[in-house]
């Protein structure tokens, strides 16, 4: 494939997905030089980076970056990647699979926490014939942070099965049925009344860490955490001593400050955290693959680019 | 209390809930005697039974009884007991709360089912990070055996969220957007789509032990089966069979042949059985009373039972 004049080529920078991609970006795109950017023959040619994940330094090579189309829904490795040109644009994934597979991953996660399987797991280890006291799901307020595309799905979803949804965002939305909240009081009244806390905020300088000693003790007493947007929103230390205290009842994390989680972590063995291998919103490489092609078109076009992050 | 004449005696027989009970009833039915039904003054004099659950020989005593109302839905411990006078007639509890709780049983089960959450815990148990393929909700065929109260309401709350749903009944029912079948045929494409199962069929001399070998083996590789109706439905030692050979890959039992489960229950260590203490729809006794005081006020003036449980 020859590129047309002025059109620099696009890199693909990924590994096990590579074979996936890159057939998808060609058929879609016919006019563009397409080349894996470890095998990459001419770096300064390359205007566009079709990313699969997190790969430190892949960026430092090509000088001429104008687009990162990212294969990912969560950006926040790129925006901190120190070799992101200034003025070089970033697109996300915003995937119709993607959401649904997520919506389905906070439903179960939300759900067993409503019923306690938690709870009655820890009475079958030990052999205990306890039947609990249980509210139906119309008595529970679920916490949603972050209203955007996956948090304002969860939260419809939630609400259709019959929970309390309290939702927190950046500004104000108006979502039917579900009580959204701003800034720092909001976030507080929020988490005083949430029996399940589901966190799906981005990863920012802002929400990193917002997971912490004074935000979940502001959880009511027997509180669940589940948290399926990144790690490093969570402060893991704060979180076991709160699950050790007792304050806490269980946490689910799908998402780790260190991925794959190491195998002397604590939360491996912890009788109060299900480990997920951050599995909650999978993203198909080829769906993704064809939101690229969408958002490399648009952009060869002039045209406005839909999943643009602010940086 | 004073009986009206022709008016028989209300024996209530029950332990923990009695204190609940009894003043519901006295309360709601002001014309009648009622009384505990082991410290009755005249037990010929007893009409009707209001009953809190199975109390072997509790009967026995009342051989002029004539309505036995139920303060349970499941109702199979009434129908063969020996005690029950050939004429007298049965009601069950419907209501609306039960449903509710039982359907939310079901949802928490099939989608944790669903996402696997049985295959991620063995895994955190080994410290293994192993992210799995994970089918959506549209690509999974939940079969829920009985359409009856609680099959229907879970059914459709199945199909809400987005499951394909078979359900199998004795008689056909017309459930839009549901695959309904009946007869031994039925089952049979029943269980070879299913995968997950969920049993809420009542306990006759036909469903018992229904989930056996033959049934089972039929389901798909993998398959999970969940049972939320009675114990006897399920031959154990069958279930054990091929959950250990492999064929099945998990079971949720929230009710047991024995219950409470005896402290030696293989159930009890199975690392692929998850054991509930029968909680999936738990009786509020208030509620249960009030459905108990409409049930005799419509006895008392001879209007048809809507409850009625054919013998
Ligand atoms: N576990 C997984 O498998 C998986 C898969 C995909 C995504 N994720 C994670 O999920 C995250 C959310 O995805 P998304 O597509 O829903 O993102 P999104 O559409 O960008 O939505 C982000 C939401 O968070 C809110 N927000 C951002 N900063 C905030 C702050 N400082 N205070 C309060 N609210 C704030 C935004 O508020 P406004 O609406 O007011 O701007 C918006 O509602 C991703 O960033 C990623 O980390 C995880
Ligand atoms: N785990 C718990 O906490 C809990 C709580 C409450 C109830 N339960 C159990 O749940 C059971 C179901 O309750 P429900 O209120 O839904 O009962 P229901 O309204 O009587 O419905 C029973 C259903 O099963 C079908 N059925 C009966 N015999 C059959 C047979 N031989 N072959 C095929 N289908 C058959 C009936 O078919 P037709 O409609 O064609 O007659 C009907 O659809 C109860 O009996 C009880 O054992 C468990």
């Amino acid at each position: 494939m020859s590129s047309s004049p002025g059109r620099g080529t696009i890199a693909v920078v990924a590994d096990k997905n590579l074979t996936v991609v890159v057939p998808i970006l060609a058929s879609g795109l016919p006019e563009e030089r397409i080349e894996a950017a470890n095998v990459i023959t001419d770096p300064s040619a390359v205007d566009i980076v079709v990313s699969d994940g997190p790969f430190p330094g892949a960026l430092k090579a090509f000088p001429g970056l104008r687009l990162v189309v990212s294969l990912w829904a969560g950006v926040d490795h790129l925006l901190t990647d120190p070799d992101l040109p200034p003025h070089a644009l970033v697109t996300r994934l915003v995937d119709a699979n993607l959401t649904a597979a997520m919506v389905e991953a906070v439903l179960a996660h939300v759900l067993a926490a409503h019923r306690q399987h938690d709870v009655y797991r820890r009475a079958q280890g030990e052999k205990r014939w306890a039947p609990r006291r249980q509210p139906l799901v119309s008595d529970r307020v679920v916490g949603v942070l972050g209203l955007g595309t996956l948090g304002t799905a969860a939260a419809h979803a939630l609400r259709a099965v019959g929970f309390q949804v309290h939702g927190w965002s950046r500004t104000h939305h108006d979502v039917p049925d579900i009580e959204v909240r701003t800034g720092d009081d909001g976030l507080r009244a929020l988490l005083e009344r949430a029996d399940i806390l589901v966190n799906l905020l981005p990863l920012t300088p802002t929400t990193r860490g917002i997971l912490c000693r004074e935000t979940l003790s502001q959880l009511p007493q027997g509180a669940v955490v589940i948290n399926v947007a990144r790690g490093a929103h969570l402060v893991e230390r704060d979180l076991l001593a709160l699950l050790d205290s007792g304050h806490l009842r269980h946490a689910v994390l799908d998402v780790h400050a260190t991925e794959p989680l190491p195998e002397h972590h604590p939360s491996w063995a912890h009788p109060r955290i299900d480990v997920f291998p951050h599995v909650a919103g999978p993203t198909d490489p080829a769906t993704a693959a064809e939101r690229a092609v969408e958002t490399i078109l648009a952009f060869r076009a002039g045209r406005p680019l839909t999943n643009l992050v602010g940086r």
